[in-house]
């Protein structure tokens, strides 16, 4: 990678802020548990009291569960893969919006799905309108993956009358709705709305992760599914990796206990949209006004749209050597055809201390000069 | 379960003795990393030190790896299931003993293969006559699963002789063996032999864990694969968990940089010898002479052979009820029909302290009376 260059500034992956992690909290808190507690080291069951944590922090979320509905994983990205291995077959299809989490994409690979890709309109999130003319024309999916909250790379958070109308296609039509909600505590302006699992206990499987709330490496997320789905969950899980309680479980536990992860999130919200903002001016700022944009509500990412003559992809190489920053460009989040999104970029501003947001911008936008491109559009932007 | 009485003796279980980790080194450990690395919280790549570590473990274990060759898992478990993941078409056939780790064959659960078992020798391990009868008979199985040192739940070790045999067998033939060596470094008389993977880097994945000789909470095992299936195994991890860099490798990387680990798998050896011992004299002194067992040169089991007329999964609940001492039926542990094993049961010795490994095979030995059986065999037992 030529991101080691010394003076590079890079919106490219999706990091949270290692100087935001709690870190001294965090260190005190397993101190005290290894000292403590042997058994934090043996095999066992999965952590039962942070279970019962979930259950209070899925509450706060707004979505009722019970402790039997909760399984412990790998992270986010565990989740999808053990739900994908136990909701598909072969050839199975999978409807999911074109622009994705590539993530996802891997943990369906080993079930060899057809993939039923749909639009997202930057405003509203997944197009419910085209899920329900695909459903009306006889496309059966065995699965639906939206992210409800601060979509990955676009940043949308689905409308609330978006997420009533999904559930009801799902329950209507019978299929499974995998609800990644990764980013859903982290949100900026006012309070998150219900995820769909506060709407349907039957058709959506939700997955919740500590990544970006706590700490990544800690690999420590978990899954709300419906009752039906605990027994094939419990032994795919136990099949992948034993199933077994982790020493990070009981560390996230421990510090979930002590309580003060409400005000870490509040501060984590607070330093993530003085970031968010300083990036959505600089773009108001620098970018040609024929650039449209996302405007999140939360999460990690800004998807920007250029006028069709730019090829984000082929810019990529002169961005980073000429004028050191970096971004994804938007074909790679193309489920299918590449080519979709030639015109598009990620930009992550979770990652760059704000120092740092409006000098990447503004040379991002030396790149993505107006020159001939006519003023046809304007910005989605609607400042919070 | 009805281990939860006071003062029952279990040797169900496989586990490590709780009182043997090294905690407070470990304990010590954790504190530094966390407190002078913020990045160990962060997402990134596999532990690179760790790897090279590895590269000498493996070197001590009589093995040439390279650190390309070497992937990080969540423990064993998540080696034998990805490598199944890759390996395997449904349908493809397992060649695998007939008394074999449960574990497994959840991992193989979604490949759905076709199992060919094969018999299990006490004195000198998996049956090599009865593999190569069957790939003489045109039997052509995609993968090969042994544990070559200190078999669960059998706790033989391969002679060497048959390592080399079983090697070339799988030369000739174009199979790959997947060589769990899970226990390989808890070795009790003598140094351990070397692995399969020391006779061939092509046709042999070697399986290792940390969970024996550090902690089993922690989740970190390794892979040491053929360079052809670095690309798939890669993929494959990327989308079960993201194959992200863990906080837990990071801690096993500063306590292996401490220099500790050596002197700890020789006390973990000391300890576990002497338990092993214990029991194999307590089962000299009390059980049946018609009862047969296997004499591990490691690991934590002993298999143990009684008369047909024993039914042990019958006799469970009375040893637990009666007699407070808890073992696991030979049947649990039979990958096709059920019956096969019902005369044998799996004795854990390393998760008991001494004072009760005596007396819980006395208590055992009442279940197990000789009465009208026949005096017909030996033990198998060569003591140490």
């Amino acid at each position: 990678m030529t991101e080691a260059a010394p003076d590079l500034i890079s919106f490219a992956l999706g990091l949270p802020a290692v100087e935001l992690f709690p870190q001294n909290a965090f260190t005190e808190v397993a101190h005290a548990v290894l000292r403590s507690n042997r058994m934090a080291l043996q095999y066992g069951p999965p952590c039962s009291s942070l279970k019962s944590q979930i259950v209070e922090l899925m509450h706060r979320r707004g979505v009722d569960a019970t402790e039997e509905q909760i399984y412990l994983t790998a992270g986010a990205q565990q989740g999808l893969s053990l739900l994908s291995s136990i909701l598909l077959n072969p050839g199975d299809i999978v409807m999911l919006e074109g622009a994705n989490y590539p993530g996802f994409m891997e943990a369906l690979r080993p079930c060899r799905p057809r993939l039923c890709p749909v639009p997202t309109n930057l405003l509203t999130g997944i197009d419910v309108d085209a899920v329900q003319s695909l459903l009306e024309e006889g496309i059966s999916p065995a699965l639906l993956y939206v992210m409800t909250e601060a979509h990955n790379p676009m940043g949308v958070s689905i409308s609330n009358e978006n997420r009533e109308r999904l559930v009801a296609l799902a329950q209507r039509y019978g299929f499974m709705i995998v609800e990644d909600d990764a980013y859903g505590l982290l949100k900026y302006d006012g309070r998150p709305d219900r995820p769909l699992r506060a709407f349907d206990s039957q058709w959506v499987s939700y997955v919740g992760s500590f990544s970006k709330i706590v700490a990544p490496s800690l690999r420590v997320g978990w899954v709300v599914i419906p009752e039906e789905l605990i027994g094939p969950f419990s032994i795919a899980k136990f099949g992948s990796d034993l199933d077994s309680y982790t020493l990070t479980q009981h560390l996230i536990s421990a510090f979930l206990d002590e309580g003060r992860i409400w005000d870490h999130v509040q501060y984590l919200c607070d330093e993530y949209r003085r970031r968010r903002d300083i990036m959505l001016n600089s773009l108001a700022a620098y970018f040609p006004s024929t650039a449209r944009w996302s405007c999140p509500s939360g999460g990690l990412f800004i998807w920007v749209e250029l006028p069709e003559e730019f090829d984000t992809a082929a810019l990529l190489p002169i961005a980073v050597q000429q004028q050191h920053v970096a971004y994804i460009p938007g074909d790679s989040f193309a489920v299918d055809r590449k080519g979709r999104f030639s015109n598009c970029l990620r930009l992550n501003f979770s990652n760059s201390p704000e120092g740092k947001i409006k000098e990447g911008v503004l040379r991002l936008s030396r790149i993505f000069k107006e020159g001939e491109i006519p003023e046809t559009e304007k910005s989605l932007c609607v400042h919070a």
